[in-house]
């Protein structure tokens, strides 16, 4: 049990607590292992190491599992104990967040089999500093989304919505990059495009990050902050912060 | 209210079976619109139609009013009502389908800012054909998948799982095709790469489709058949329905 979840310590009937800690564990530790994915996708592509890649593509039906159980644990949360307020925030959050993970973990996935694909061709084609570069941040992402879910922190997730938007810029000049290298050098089109695909799905992720984050925000504050700019989201955090 | 719906006529409090009709009836009219954007998306690209594609991306922002105020209803209908057995199940599915709406609209918007492009451009690109056949495909999908939701069909379900199956091979081979003309004539390549990111587009609204397909076979048997081959799912519905 995670001792900085405020929602975690406040319930009197002590099932339905056991309850909201139990599918609390399993979605972090779900997270976990999909941030462990991405990370290993990302290696897998630049150490050109073929095991890795596979073993990525392997362990999504174990993400995939884990989405089935964290569904199934919420729903029977729903018909048993009807959550109300802050306990009912947190259950359509983790339900929403959980859809976001699994995509996290099949755009890893998607990244392992380019991966794949790339060592088999053997010689790294260009685009790999932007990889590292957009691959590492959105690492950042994914990792301070699911803590600011951990410590229902709106103020961290406010960060992770930031960082998005600078992927979001990266993303669009190292496509341009790309395209360059098509251009100048036309043989190696097809390889330079394996590459643009694992940027797409790194600037995806990052997108779900940026989803979680966002739910976190309507579970702390219960605050729709989506399609919602970022300026106008720090401001209605912050006039949620002031009392009334 | 839609007459073909068996979940809306069953309920003994008048008010929770208005709550679920409205919230219903905004669920299929965000339907329609989103299909409407799709189809428009795809004019506007194949008819260099510079208006209808500024149209789509600014229609976006009702495609978004609509998924909060679905979610906030379907929020109150948890927070009041505390729905059970296939109620339950309407409204989560509802919640999950819910953001793959909005999903396919945000691709419609990609779609329609692509063509602007395009069309600003002038001349029209290679892929044209291949967009249509594959639009074509994703119009219905959507279509079906929607038509399944509204009357609870599990069995009109299973057929859009098939026809995204076929979806994902006819990219494929489209999105060989462009590479084979990228090679041909590097000249173009930046154009025909935004072709490529509009089939992707497609791709991705058919799995939208098929994930509100799932939903609705959850809703009806209370089967959760994600990350199921179509095989697998075909048999778990043909024996949900054999009596025992």
């Amino acid at each position: 049990m995670n001792p900085n979840n405020p929602i975690l310590k406040h319930h009197i009937s002590s099932q339905f607590n056991e309850d909201l800690v139990d599918v609390n564990t399993k979605f972090m530790t779900m997270g976990g292992l999909v941030e462990q994915q991405v990370a290993n996708a990302i290696h897998a592509l630049l150490d050109t190491n073929a095991n890795l890649a596979i073993d990525v593509q392997f362990q999504d039906n174990t993400v995939n599992q884990f989405e089935r159980d964290i569904d199934e644990a919420l729903t029977l949360i729903l018909a048993r104990r009807h959550p109300a307020a802050i306990d009912l925030r947190m259950v359509i959050a983790m339900s929403k967040a959980n859809t976001d993970l699994e995509r996290i973990g099949d755009e890893a996935a998607k990244i392992a089999r380019i991966a794949q694909t790339l060592c088999e061709e053997g010689e790294s084609p260009r685009g790999y500093m932007e990889t590292r570069h957009i691959g590492n941040q959105v690492r950042v992402m994914i990792h301070d989304s699911l803590d600011a879910f951990a410590r229902v922190d709106a103020e961290q997730a406010l960060k992770v919505l930031l960082a998005d938007a600078d992927i979001d810029r990266e993303y669009q000049s190292a496509t341009r990059t790309l395209m360059t290298y098509m251009i100048e050098d036309p043989k190696h089109i097809s390889r330079v495009i394996n590459v643009m695909w694992v940027l797409r799905a790194l600037e995806r992720i990052g997108d779900h990050a940026r989803n979680i984050a966002e739910q976190v925000i309507y579970m702390a504050k219960g605050l729709d902050v989506r399609h919602t700019s970022v300026e106008e989201i720090e401001i209605k955090v912050q006039q949620s912060n002031t009392p009334r």
